[in-house]
């Protein structure tokens, strides 16, 4: 036993001493661990622990009230189960089957999160981390589009233009499909936006944006297609790590402050885009999209420069008709091939994304509005994404393939 | 108070339900602080903990002993200080002034790991995440160097490359240096190699190629060039989370089990870069270095393909003579124009290092061998590229400002 612990510890010494400048080895267990029943096991070892617990979205959320004083509210948090300690201090958790999906976690050691130890899989949102894991239950449901699959892999590039309007360097990433090097084709763009306290990795890291591009253009369900996502906020030159800088990301950059700066810059962005890439310009062959504040940036792009998208999606975010009348007969005088809103019911963006359907529908605008469960969360976001870029630069046949996935993915009870 | 407090709850979850799938806020703590004398703040909120420590390598290590049975062996573990507990249960703790560096660092809370809530700002290494902070005491430091300062910027792209010699397809890293898309030049080039349980991002994210190459580049210290990252683990195609599985890095993959595979495919790598890239071919233009695993592959390349590498550089990692003499031989018949060797002197790697460097002596080939202090670090490895980078494809005239940098920089005390 003595040896044993000897011979653990050496091992352990070895891997800071031979490998780099880690500061501890692996934890020696399997967490989260996926089982056939596609149920998924949480494990965390800590002898000294009281309660360990473990919050996510792979949980039914539970509605917490808030006190405000003068009046109460109700928030739907993320849930908590209990993990058991068994033998040497190990505590285990096994959730109920769940289905393909990307979910977020962290543990609760006596009430203070910690990431699990054994599972490097982890994405930055704004200002916090969260394990996650992937789950695919059968070929072709979400969590699968969210793997990489052995399929022909598009490349993401990191790169900086010059925002004249700015007057800044400016990054953004950019993910190029498979076969675009080896060809001489121009390809259509989607300029895809993030959200408040986002950058310009949001997309590819929470949205999992080259994943969903690789599988659906190798299912022949998407266009092959360049995706630009620049970073919506304005007085930010890059994500946090790129930028000079540390800073922590906040939700501070409000819509006020962002979106005229935006839409006044945006052809810096264009302008690069389509003297440094092969691109196939003009209307149709140019969409734009966003989420949250993105979305509501990629409204008032469209309103702004009515004849460059010919394709708008929406994600949790739009602008109001009042006092944009104008500009919306301007961006259907033009004659979108689509223009569609996505938004969850439990959504409060929800309200104004029906004021502009309504709108819309009493102007005679075609606007589709695709309603789903849950509420402002990156779930969506790549929901709404897998379904909008099957859309995008093609005219569906009726009875066609790729049309029939796009409802398969819309009627899928998520 | 009661109101702040509902408030303050209300605050971070309008946070959770307004943005995005954050499963909390932030902390409201600015941790780590940067003092004016360069020493650094770290707090942390948790009335109900014992004992609140933090380690990293800003500490003075620590050595501790390993009773192995029959023998003992001595380690030396990062350093270890306690915080102390005020008001509010938020304890604190202020290092000494530090020198411009990147740091690692990590929080134990009665004992257990827990990453710094209040820093978004970690890396991962092999298996392991811990936060991570840079500071720069004056502009030109080796802090300095790993910013993101206010200078052009390169690129940095993640492509996928078929390996027929590995029958698959396989993900590298590009740096492409500031002005690469607005010119018709073309670059020589680095191939730059990772060391065991890394992958084709270590270099990046670890490493801070971008920064280092960007600095030394506006300063007139490096030429411009593309530094080309591949996976150097040969039986796995890409890193975390961009690889079909997802799989727990270790240590495992050993030398034996990569040297040769990688020497044998990596004319696939050289082939792509040169078809997708302007490249400036030719052995005067092509270097290759590499840490630990990666600088044993560096030497074994340069040995299996001596008039291809006109630049050597091995970092923490070499072959060693014996059996290699005629190789050798090959290698300095091709009069390369650097063969430089980087160590730490408390290295296990010193041992062979010197070796090599005794014998190259013996036969009168010309090898440099930079002796530094420490171990077989990430520190080291960032210091060595800093250096190494600048006697890149470039021959120095005595008293050169270039020259000058690089020497001041071996000469520092680290």
């Amino acid at each position: 036993m003595k040896r044993i612990l000897a011979f653990s510890l050496l091992l352990g010494c070895s891997l800071v001493l031979s490998a780099q400048q880690a500061l501890g080895p692996g934890t020696g267990l399997i967490s989260p661990e996926i089982n056939p029943d596609h149920s998924v096991t949480f494990r965390y070892q800590n002898p000294k622990a009281i309660t360990v617990q473990v919050t996510g979205d792979f949980l039914p959320t539970r509605p917490i009230e808030i006190d405000l004083g003068d009046r109460k509210m109700v928030y739907d948090a993320p849930g908590i189960a209990d993990l058991q300690e068994g033998p040497g201090g190990i505590w285990t958790y096994t959730s109920a089957p769940l289905k393909g999906e990307l979910y977020s976690y962290s543990l609760l050691v006596d009430g203070k999160k910690v990431m699990d130890p054994s599972n490097i899989y982890q994405i930055r949102d704004v200002a916090t981390w969260t394990n996650v894991f992937t789950l695919s239950a059968e070929p072709g449901d979400l969590g699968w589009y969210y793997e990489v699959q052995n399929v022909p892999h598009g490349s993401v590039s990191h790169v900086w233009y010059n925002s004249p309007t700015l007057s800044s360097q400016r990054r953004l990433t950019i993910y190029t499909p498979a076969g675009y090097e080896d060809s001489l084709d121009r390809y259509p763009v989607l300029y895809l936006l993030h959200g408040s306290g986002g950058d310009e990795d949001a997309w590819t890291d929470l949205g999992r944006t080259a994943q969903i591009m690789d599988n659906l253009i190798a299912q022949g369900y998407a266009k092959p297609m360049i995706v630009v996502m620049p970073n919506g906020v304005w007085f930010n030159q890059a994500a946090p790590g790129a930028a000079v800088n540390m800073f922590q990301p906040t939700m501070t950059n409000s819509r006020s402050q962002s979106t005229i700066e935006v839409e006044n810059s945006f052809p810096d962005i264009m302008d690069f885009v389509e003297k440094h890439f092969r691109v196939a310009k003009g209307y149709s062959n140019t969409a734009v999209a966003g989420l949250s504040m993105g979305g509501r940036q990629s409204c008032m792009l469209s309103m702004h420069y009515p004849r460059k998208f010919g394709y708008v999606g929406l994600f949790s975010g739009v602008a109001v008709p009042e006092g944009n009348e104008e500009a919306l007969a301007a961006v259907f005088a033009a004659k979108p091939k689509l223009y569609w809103i996505g938004c969850g019911k439990a959504d409060g963006v929800m309200v104004n994304s029906k004021k502009l359907k309504e709108y819309c529908d009493k102007m005679g605008y075609p606007v589709t509005l695709y309603e789903s469960e849950g509420g402002h969360i990156w779930r969506n976001w790549r929901i709404y994404l897998t379904i909008f870029a099957q859309y995008l630069f093609q005219d569906f046949e009726p009875g066609s393939r790729a049309l029939a996935a796009v409802q398969d993915l819309e009627q899928e009870e998520f």
